[in-house]
């Protein structure tokens, strides 16, 4: 089995993303799945036409996008990604500012993830690690970059299955933030292998019907 | 033009609904549209009975219901519902508990709201009072009502618009909940009268173009 | 009875003053006592000088001061004030930033406030409304007021009794900042005239013994 | 140079105490220090009695007691104890819920730290973890070991200096806990160490000059 995993490079004038570092951080192999780990900008539409050239390069059975989410206090896979790109402020790494415009012209409203969210959540509790599930990806490049993965299997590869996994800040980011969660970097890396510890075993979440072919 | 809100019942061993005291606050002559008020009952599947009942019995233009969110600060309207009910604890007012389950086994995996949240977001704040949109209506029995709102719109009444407003709990209500937000009820009544100018006045976000006909 | 009841001038680039404007809206007369009303700086030393100066022209009973804390989800009586002044950043209205200072050279640590702030918080509530006691003024311009009341108190006044009350944003002020609670105007001003009825009525929290004279 | 640095056992129900465990973690000796930790009851008045009795064992230079606070994001070194003793809820190991009592009817209403937490905070925060320094030690045990020992340190052992640090939950504590931040165990004793570091240096911050001797 073969699992691309991907991290943003770092943005909003950060130093670093967590996401990234923990990403770069996991084993190669992981309960004999070959993992691999690629860096992609936080960019809107070049971040899943990166993804795009992996997967043709790699033919990963799996791809698990990572990003970086400042306010949460836990690992969070997500269950959805929405056709919605839309930044109220601010702007990607190459100065794109979207409002409400869709992922993808010709795509659905929304995408379920189809790695197992529940399933990964419980596993990374198992390790002692704070996780749940969330049911928003935001819209801005990590949603974008979950929609497009989804969309790209439903579109162009069939067999891949794929989701996304939010990440808080690790702990050296918030020295000079007071009242921001964050969690140990070697805690974050444990949490992502024991999402793809999930994956390679198999496990399922109970699927839902409505939305999407299974 | 005629316009059915819809506030739920009390849950949770609340001794009364925010929403449904604000809606029933409400004018019943908005600019000139008719504003049609109706109490559903927190339950899964039968909330979306009584809403398609009054549909047929009144047949409006737009419905717009309306939940309490006890932990927001303002009042939001939802852009997006999503094709799940899930409970991770506690039950409906009829015990059900749903996991993982579609609220439509034939929907699509969502719907983005037909009235519009960013107009109806800027229409509540130039009344001085705190609104923003969001973009997880959750997966309870909120988000279930407004899945099954666009869900009939989409298959029975193609000319009817839908779409969810949450609102924070009232003042009464935080009293002995330290560290929870509220807003005034009238303040909420007058955020929701807001959003009904703002539809009546016909003005429009701009279109997402996938995932939805327009 | 004569009860002097303060607020601060806007500080912070804010328009206004949640507390100065809840004060000005109070009744002249609660409960059959006369409520004196004062504007006072938001500036280290003169606002002590201030409120001095009209001890002596109004001989109050009691002082009640009042300040925003704008991250409050409710009113809040200060039970303690300390003996500190320490701005980490920005500067009060005349520009001041102390750190580590003594508000009172020749004082004590801390003073408790010698108005009842478990009785009336639990006024506060009785009206409906969010309500607890606090346990830190902070160190900037509303602790130097609170200590600097119960200072003079302690030195020059021996039959005053003098109490801080903090109290959260009107909603104006957060229809810009989404996430900060906010109560309306009105409800401030309710809260702040049942803590005066509770002065008049007589009404004590059981005494601490240690550190201050009763 | 000797220093005593005291943790609580569990109580409310918790397994663990994030102080005690981190305490226990500590070096035996820290920039040639002596560290001599010890285990306290989470018992109004007992923890005081076994404090005295460890002063007069080991006669230490400084008392750094340490307990949890289970909503903080760092690590918190207290400025200030009261005199105060009111549990609004709950008891502590003993069953004891005194209400506005003073720790020592003879004490003054307050003690500044004398342990410099402004030194300590940016000690901690050039490890990389996250610090600031607290206002209030809050009115149950901790504030009232804080109280203790500085008034011991006042009225039995006039080289004794002393102070009180507030560390957050670790991360096991908040696996079943969404919302509530965390650090990991290792980083809470290296915080501990580098406050014990600061101490050990002989470094101060400004001296208040009300309110007590220096």
């Amino acid at each position: 089995m073969k699992i691309l995993v991907t991290g943003f490079d770092p943005f909003g004038g950060e130093p670093v993303n967590s996401a990234l570092e923990a990403v770069m951080g996991m084993a190669d192999e992981i309960a004999g799945a070959q993992i691999i780990k690629l860096e992609i900008p936080t960019v809107f539409g070049l971040c899943i036409e990166k993804v795009r050239e992996a997967i043709i390069t790699h033919q990963p059975d799996v791809v698990m996008c990572v990003g970086q989410a400042g306010r949460r206090f836990g690992v969070t896979p997500e269950k959805v990604a929405i056709n919605l790109d839309d930044l109220p402020y601010g702007a990607d790494n190459a100065g794109n500012c979207p409002k409400d415009q869709p992922v993808a012209a010709d795509g659905p409203a929304a995408y379920f993830s189809t790695i197992p969210v529940k399933a990964m959540t419980e596993a990374i509790k198992a390790k002692g690690l704070p996780a749940s599930v969330s049911y928003t990806a935001g819209t801005a490049v990590c949603n974008h970059m979950m929609y497009g993965a989804l969309h790209l299997a439903a579109t162009e590869f069939p067999e891949l299955r794929a989701g996304f996994v939010h990440v808080p800040f690790v702990t050296k980011q918030v020295v000079a933030r007071p009242g921001f969660p964050s969690m140990k970097l070697e805690d974050i890396t444990t949490a992502l292998e024991a999402c793809v510890e999930t994956i390679v075993k198999g496990e399922e979440d109970e699927k839902i019907v409505g939305g999407q072919t299974h």
